[in-house]
């Protein structure tokens, strides 16, 4: 039994410094890295895409709206034409600088608001995976039931669903809002229960206490969080301890 | 005999518009296209990358400091980490959209302030190179004698000098600056003579009456005056009438 | 008999130019001129504001999301909270160029995007008007029966109602979406017979030819068309042939 | 006895945050407050106006090149006419925010790059004194014998010069570069005993032994490192040990 584990990188921008990733790249087996859009300034990106390489750990691009003051949280009802480009534009800048350290950029992950969103708007999801389809057709990670999930598998493109360990669910499978009170877990171990139960089983209790099924193949832990490297330790540990082997999903094959 | 005409595309930015693209196209074989640091919006560059792949024209990326506010014509004195890293940036942001419309970057010429500084600056021309080479070493247009056409040279990366049809040369082979009298020519027929003596005689006449030679594989046409499609066809109608073959210096072999 | 004119100027951005500001300050007698967020860097702010201190036209602040690629026209979801503060910090910069030459900021008028969605988004209507209320209360220049206009009028702030010379109306009032058939008048003659009727009889046909009653103390003439200065030239004329004066609203009192 | 102690403050940016305001605050008389161009989003601008009027501390304009990236620690090659706007339209924001939290700009800091090239570089000190009169003529806080200074004083401007008691001085009183060993101190007690000499006996030693007086009428204490409260309490409670009234340079009178 195989399982990747995802965390988002390169977050910092010149002086500013949010996360750290060189310990978060010890634990995780794909990294979700910031495209200089809402957040990643290019030097960031060299030196986060280097340490990705070197350890083994695959580079996805981390694609958000143009909006740093934001950091790509905020809805922006940006145009199809304009989406499909600013995409592009990402992913081809945070390629560029994965093969000039012997890697490549391996899939996509929608951020913040461009996540949520394409989750449920046709026109921005579908432009997402025309981009991406434009960029060679890399897998697109995403919540599982999404219309860019959904649209990526019309487009003949790999869709990948992921799981959140420290997330509340709802019983229709979606993700409780961040604002709710107990959307987001912060006790380690039961975290990393979940993490297990969702990586085994296939399947989450939702807050209403109903079963939820996810098959995902993907488990996504936070990066940005004071203690998410602590999070993210007990996670992987739990899941190695499970018996499950940590493999980026690209390779799953 | 064969000569590459070279100018500035992709230069509009959102609601601003700058130069007449689709015209100047006509009129060029190599485009050197603004990567979104100085100007150029990613739906700019998907909409002139396509156009210059429909018309058989190079794409070349127009590399520059990252100041919308300034054009990029203002010299910043930014770190080599961070200069190495926002070129590999941008020729990556920039190989992708032209790879989605089945054309690559050809090649890399640095636009305004940093081109005059790599004119001299050695270690801002070592880090233009060492990002050029990280992307693959695409020939550098660039000035004779310039310091990153001489680190270009000893990284092994094709060295392409260029000449300015329209600009006044100091006797030293320089360039007069914007700012001194007669430092742009205006009038199209003796633009178009110059070019066409730079092209076959590989030499022309300075401010003070000496001549200097230049040896360009290039000419450079501006893009963004009022006249400019005018300029570049009589520079071009002169080029093909002087019996000269207008191919973009990349295939010149 | 008074009547205002207004215009939106002051929206070049560097290298960019757009709209003649020159030309239209000879027309106008109320500039809502952009402060930096979607359009206006700060030495076009001081040209801008000094053009129109000098020829008597009343400076207004208009106010935009952040976000220059998309010229302040994409809706974004930004929090009560950021969007205070953005038109706080908006006015200030302003005022404190137009004080640098002998006027103020008299008046806010939302720009684009910010301008639609503060006619129905009552959370991003009361950040505005909590904005101009700290920023000392000025004047909201805004459409008839929108929320913005409500919630200045509720907060004690003089809510300016205007109408719009050279666009459609459905038979609620409101302005037909600029992507439908029909929705932008050309015609400078019928335009300018339109607002010396909103100007007199307060009232304008719908497109559905239905009557609509507009009680507006200023009119609004686009600023960066190709044919703009003469469209609101003759708006101008015909307002004057009709008896009006053209006086800024701020002064009539 | 009185001095001034002052840090920056307001560094933050949308999810970055840099810097313990809330602490400085409790400790420095006046605050150098970002003003949005090399850091400082509108929201932090306020909070951070709000927590110094609150506390009775100065508000001071800290402004800098357009520079997010860079954090404007980069000298930009910027014309004069640009510079005094974007430094007018940096105290007007800032101005316009203290105002509607009950306060004001007292004065102005230029900030990285910019504070080290307005020491020597004529033109862009002009540019920043014309703008700090066109403001009103607050005063500016600056190196000793700096041209901004020279040119403020002769402007009829208030200059104040400033000493800094974690920095290593030259024989000619200029700091060390940031680069040279032993340019920054970090002995909490040597640096206090440091600011109670400069405030004391105006005087401090330089790195080659000799003795150097230095006439300051504040005391800097950086914003950003690890323990930079620690240090500014330190230096507090030195000078209060030592008998000098801690109280903002703006009201020495």
């Amino acid at each position: 039994m195989r399982i990747d584990l995802n965390a988002d990188l390169g977050e910092s921008f010149g002086r500013w410094h949010l996360g750290d990733d060189e310990a978060l790249l010890q634990v995780v087996t794909s990294a979700n890295i910031a495209c200089g859009f809402h957040a990643g300034d290019p030097a960031t990106l060299v030196r986060t895409c280097a340490a990705a390489a070197e350890r083994g750990v695959r580079i996805g691009a981390q694609v958000g709206y143009r909006d740093l003051a934001g950091f790509g949280r905020r809805f922006i009802d940006v145009s199809a034409e304009d989406l499909y480009a600013d995409v592009l534009y990402q992913i081809g800048a945070l390629d560029g600088i994965a093969r000039s350290v012997g890697s490549r950029v391996s899939y996509v992950k929608p951020h913040g608001a461009l996540y949520n969103t394409v989750v449920h708007h046709e026109e921005q999801a579908a432009a997402v995976v025309r981009a991406v389809a434009a960029a060679g057709g890399l897998p697109i990670l995403g919540l599982p039931g999404s219309a860019v999930l959904t649209a990526a598998s019309a487009a003949g493109i790999r869709a990948v669903p992921e799981a959140f360990a420290d997330r509340a669910y709802t019983a229709e499978g979606t993700l409780m809002p961040r604002t709710s009170p107990g959307a987001v877990l912060t006790d380690p171990s039961a975290i990393a229960k979940r993490a297990v139960r969702m990586a085994l089983e296939h399947e989450v209790t939702a807050i209403d206490g109903s079963l939820v099924s996810t098959s995902a193949e993907s488990i996504c832990v936070h990066g940005d969080s004071p203690d998410a490297v602590a999070m993210a330790t007990a996670v992987r540990d739990a899941l190695v301890d499970a018996g499950l082997d940590l493999v980026p999903f690209i390779d799953h094959g």
